[in-house]
């Protein structure tokens, strides 16, 4: 059976690092599909797990050759999702996942409509405003281009299947794993199993 | 915030009343929409708990009065939900669960389109006539005629949203629970919320 592919995005400071941290924890058997980007590695973040660093050049000589399942530029920096990973676990029946931007989402759903697309949100402007403060990693210029980008970015929320509202960690966690656990069920994920029931019965789909 | 509408069918004899025993365990806040039948009480069903027990002439009347949601024929007996205890509910935030037939689901999903409806499927149909045998309620006879309902009724597994084969009692039960915990992130059920977190940020829909 084909595997699931998930989509996660979120504005910055929503968040969504801390949720696919737990997730990953808890579904040992889900795939994380590690994106190219051209940007600088910050501290601690190595080539092969949080990233495939990579130049420009390299970069766009992938996007030429069609390697690429989508991919979006943020802030000057090209960020994109190889193809060949993300078919090949589907079709060794892997659930994989994808954290990617609302760009890069609306790329995916239309090549995999059955993907299952999770948006996170923060409660609330003044909260997100909050969280990306108290990171106390970047300048106020640069605080607010996040939350600029952020008022962009939630307008794509028709484009998601699921909205979790960040507020409580715990409940978001929660119910994150409900999603991926719920998409073993998708109806229209399980043709072939149900063929294979229907057929125990004598009967034709 | 209007509540959620869930709806179980499963054929007979495939496990679906424990899964919906474990599941109103868990959320207490979960309310089962008590059906109307006109077929006799079996041994310890209470009336007002596991039905509402009519006669053939009060149902008929309910029907005419146009107060089921839906209602259906199975086995020679009317069963049918009330509309009112269901659009009560809905409106007061509160989250339903209706257990009922594919005929049933069928018609709701016409009503309320935003449904959640779960089939519960045995994995074979070797399986669910063990189940059925095991049992030792019934007459050849009448497990063979379940069977053949029960062949009937799997065709049906395209009007639902979600399937889960019922094969490990533990799995199924964390499947429905996590579907339902699911429901309060569907994007489509959330516009009212996100509508608000939209406006903090200054946006409009």
């Amino acid at each position: 059976m084909r595997g699931n592919l998930y989509i996660v995005s979120a504005p910055s400071g929503s968040g969504k690092t801390t949720l696919l941290q737990n997730l990953l924890r808890t579904f040992r058997d889900l795939r994380f599909s590690v994106s190219y980007t051209t940007r600088q590695p910050r501290g601690g973040e190595q080539n092969g797990v949080d990233y495939f660093f990579v130049d420009r050049p390299t970069f766009l000589g992938m996007v030429e050759r069609g390697e690429f399942l989508e991919y979006a530029e943020y802030y000057g920096q090209l960020y994109g999702t190889a193809r060949s990973f993300v078919e090949q676990q589907l079709e060794a029946g892997k659930d994989i996942i994808l954290d990617i931007d609302v760009q890069g989402a609306r790329q995916v759903k239309t090549k995999f409509e059955d993907a299952i697309a999770v948006f996170s949100l923060p409660p609330s402007f003044v909260e997100l405003e909050r969280r990306l403060r108290s990171r106390m990693l970047e300048s106020d210029e640069a605080i607010r281009r996040r939350l600029d980008i952020a008022k962009g970015e939630i307008l794509f929320y028709r484009d998601y299947d699921y909205i979790i509202v960040n507020d409580v960690l715990e409940n978001s966690i929660l119910l994150l794993e409900s999603i991926v656990r719920c998409g073993s069920a998708v109806a229209s994920h399980q043709k072939h199993r149900i063929e294979e029931i229907i057929a125990s019965f004598g009967g034709t789909v």
